[in-house]
């Protein structure tokens, strides 16, 4: 291979740019090219690329977001326009494709690559939902996000000694609200894996107050329910007035953590290798510490596990 | 004097320990000893207090909310609570109080003052909202948890050429909003000071699309309306889509800044001078860098000003 | 087992306060109570010691220190201070010890189980070096603090065009210099595990320049030589001035990052569990994402290896 | 005029580039051109420089550093380089001239100006040392980023009961130290501008350990001495062991806090004006709250002054 490209999309994760940057770095290394696509799959129908040199991800590491700006892009599903793709690649001497993002991003990838066009995909998106690695880019960036300013948010609780309910990211997968749930040592934690249970929370809260502590704070994964929902629920159920703060979007930026570069960079890394060594249709994750490929498929047909020990361990911990 | 008290009331700000930290030390310092009282004026009525040593305010300077705990007290607008509050005090021989807070606050000092106990007001809220000083305990540390939070949401907001509303605190100053949108580069600013104008919102949005930039970032003081009752009108009137962001709670909380640091360490230093020198029904404020105490009175009866020209400034500059 | 013991000793690391509160609510939860001993083993030696509820461990998961202080004990290697300890720890009702810190805390926590009471080690260091455990608590928020400083030197060193030499703390370990290089994007990074190459350097520095990057960061872990030095050798070998900066204490502070948090948590909750099993003599760490506990004479007898392939790796992207 | 540049020279500061977009910003809100030049004098001299649209300032603004590199030019002072630079502006339509930096800067701006080429001054430098105005920019960000650092080590001082010497920026002017001290609570603080008195901070540090407490803060401005060496005095006078930090260049980097990023915007936005009303030689500066512009002399032959009440208030506060 001469010549590969990338691309990001779906939703931007914190430490996008650190696996572009590698993805670049580690192939001139290997003395082959990258071209940069800007827009995700979106601008690869358009052939909105350019070459990337060493220069241009320089002093990107550090930074939030993505260089290449993101996209979703429904009609990328139809065959037609991944064909489209293909060729423009092939026009540019692009022989291979590494894309960043989450599972619908990975499903472009199966698409090309079944098409006879080698693609591999690294996992980014902050929810840490991608089945077959454990840690995805930008998850712990997030949760360090989120319990700053749960910390920011207990100043104000345990002053005014109010309840506060924290709505974080996380439809399908309560990894967010978990690990910052016990991170941040929130009285209770509701993640779409488990059912609540509305009397365990209002047992802890009275537990609390029992003992002389009258705040509390509650993490909702925005998956289970919205937070003024939940607030609504205890309002009404138990007279409990509580204060309601919604993350929000503040959660997919920042500048990458240490653990989020160094994952961006070895994974970057590998996708390369993967290509090089002829491989597509391939995603890279991570396993006990070993960065390692497997096929899309895995992503699809099995289903990511938070790791419930935590969940248990935060109602023992949370008395 | 012998002994003087200190109490936060109403909304918590970042820098309320620092001030509470200087009160103590500076007393001392001349020799006086302080009592805090916990949970401000209902703490008061209950005789919530305990003696502050030096120690007692070791290792708070840093820290958000307030290590005296405050509270709402709607019961010490009547006299006989302020009657019995002056009782308590002398009991404990008590001769002089500081309180920390924002106008609410100030109102149960003055009463106080009127029935012969001496008070005296120190700004401490994150609204910049007090008139009689160019500053308040709180608002330069919610400026900064405001702008980080902005600087995350444009990683996201370019990466997708997305438009954000972000909705900050500020029911009727736009302090936060317009020091913030000017420090973040918003594109538009709505502040309750000044009519917005819709046409000017939209203006600047396509001319930025015009010139290739698809993302853009409108600054909503809370005072002026909702950010989601925004993102409906600019959805309706020109169909733009916008995400919205409420920073709510986390604005309130945090380490203080440098700044706000300094301005509590001197405004508590100068509260403490006021009431050793016999003064009582005043506040305690910074004009041109310049400590001061003024009557309570001019709190009342002018009005806080937003510095315009920021906002005239920002329209220049978000072109 | 009705009551147990906790303290902290040696070099404080982010996240022992986490720890020490997961032991105390683990072990409340378990209807055990806890004993905090303040100032390691010389407190432990003079019955320093005070029982803990949950409220004394409230507000305390977000910062950085120990609670209960620590101190470095050389005479606690003696047989008669340990003999005393437990002695004293008899007589409080005492029947097992959690302590938390490196390798020279888990060499009194082995003298006193040889001596019949049961003890169990958590890691506490931010060095990473502990052998048995993949992380120890600390280290991860020791490599965010290190990237944000390079992150700020790299803004001089971009704008003047400047190279740095950043020295990091890890005397034998260069845990901390590999991942905060790989995630900083250092264009050298100096470990103890690894001879270091002159020339390789000075050609890293050419090369960028030759590419049109005049700025360079390098980073030494403090066992292989003072920065000051480095720069003494590249300034005579090469004629090439750097500016150094020696990061130092920061590294030790700061409120804990979520993994330093949930690893505490994790830890601490398990150390609890062993010792309520009636086992000592065991530290406990984490492999493989799996919790458990090992016998101590593993944190003595093997070593502990830095992950060398990040050290490859970044000599790949750092072309 | 129809068109101006803008360069940055001398040590960097954060808010240099906020400062840049407001120049570029707000002349062509006038209809004015704007060349950045690049590398300062240095660039100017073998013109180095190109026109900045509104889109090479966006996202910017929270940047450390300058986008338009720094550097220092000693054979600036040679008029024979100072015509060259005319000429070489002359050639590209240059009509006038906006510097940023210290007051170094200033002298290149005012030999221009003397030759006939309108020239104003923004003053960039953490210092905070330009006569004529109160606050440089840059200087409340590293004021933050100071006490960040010290906030870091407390934790540490604190754990182990140390003292600790903090070394901070500040040559000549005491303004970091004596700001960053009071905002950290440092039990002392030397600056050039007084005369420091050994056993003043010995008696502060033994009456510490009077009332318990062990540990201790003691600032020095790189002005006054190396940290390491008021170590040695310590420990040569009173046997008392130290600490030492050196906080070195990250005082320098950072994203500029909200302070610093507006006032660039206004300071950057009033040079823009002096220069379209034909005027040069000036320096702009903000005084009372209110911007204004002043003869560079002002800069040259008075006398920056840190204001000493707040050396007075941090000794009456940290007894």
């Amino acid at each position: 291979m001469k010549r590969i490209a990338v691309l990001t999309s779906g939703g931007d994760s914190p430490g996008m740019n650190a696996a572009i940057r590698a993805v670049v770095r580690k192939a001139n290394f290997h003395g082959v090219e990258v071209m940069g696509i800007y827009h995700g799959y979106e601008g690869l129908i358009e052939g909105r690329m350019e070459l990337m040199d060493l220069g241009s991800v320089g002093g990107i590491i550090q930074r939030g977001g993505t260089k290449l700006f993101s996209s979703r892009c429904p009609r990328f599903k139809e065959d037609v326009y991944q064909f489209r793709a293909i060729e423009i690649m092939k026009e540019r001497g692009v022989e291979g494709l590494v894309v960043i993002g989450g599972d619908g991003t990975y499903r472009g990838a199966v698409g090309l690559t079944k098409k006879g066009f080698p693609c591999v995909g690294i996992p980014g998106t902050i929810d840490n939902d991608i089945p077959g690695t454990e840690y995805t880019i930008g998850f712990d960036t997030a949760l360090n996000t989120v319990i700053e300013s749960i910390d920011k948010i207990r100043d104000t609780a345990t002053s005014h000694e109010n309840s506060f309910i924290v709505e974080v990211m996380g439809r399908d997968a309560g990894d967010i609200a978990l690990w910052a749930g016990l991170a941040a040592g929130a009285e209770s934690i509701l993640i779409p894996e488990e059912q609540y249970d509305i009397d365990d929370i209002l047992s802890r809260i009275e537990h609390g107050v029992s003992r002389g502590k009258k705040h509390s704070i509650i993490i909702v994964a925005e998956g289970v329910m919205p937070a003024s929902e939940l607030a609504k629920i205890l309002k009404e159920k138990a007279n409990i007035t509580t204060r309601v703060s919604v993350l929000g979007h503040i959660q997919r930026g920042g500048s990458p953590s240490a653990r989020d570069r160094v994952l961006a960079g070895r994974l970057g890394a590998k996708a390369v290798e993967v290509l090089l060594e002829g491989k597509g249709g391939r995603a890279v994750g991570i396993k006990n510490h070993q960065i390692y490929d497997y096929d899309f498929e895995v992503a699809f047909t099995t289903k990511h596990k938070a790791d419930l020990s935590l969940y248990s361990l935060s109602k023992e911990l949370s008395i």
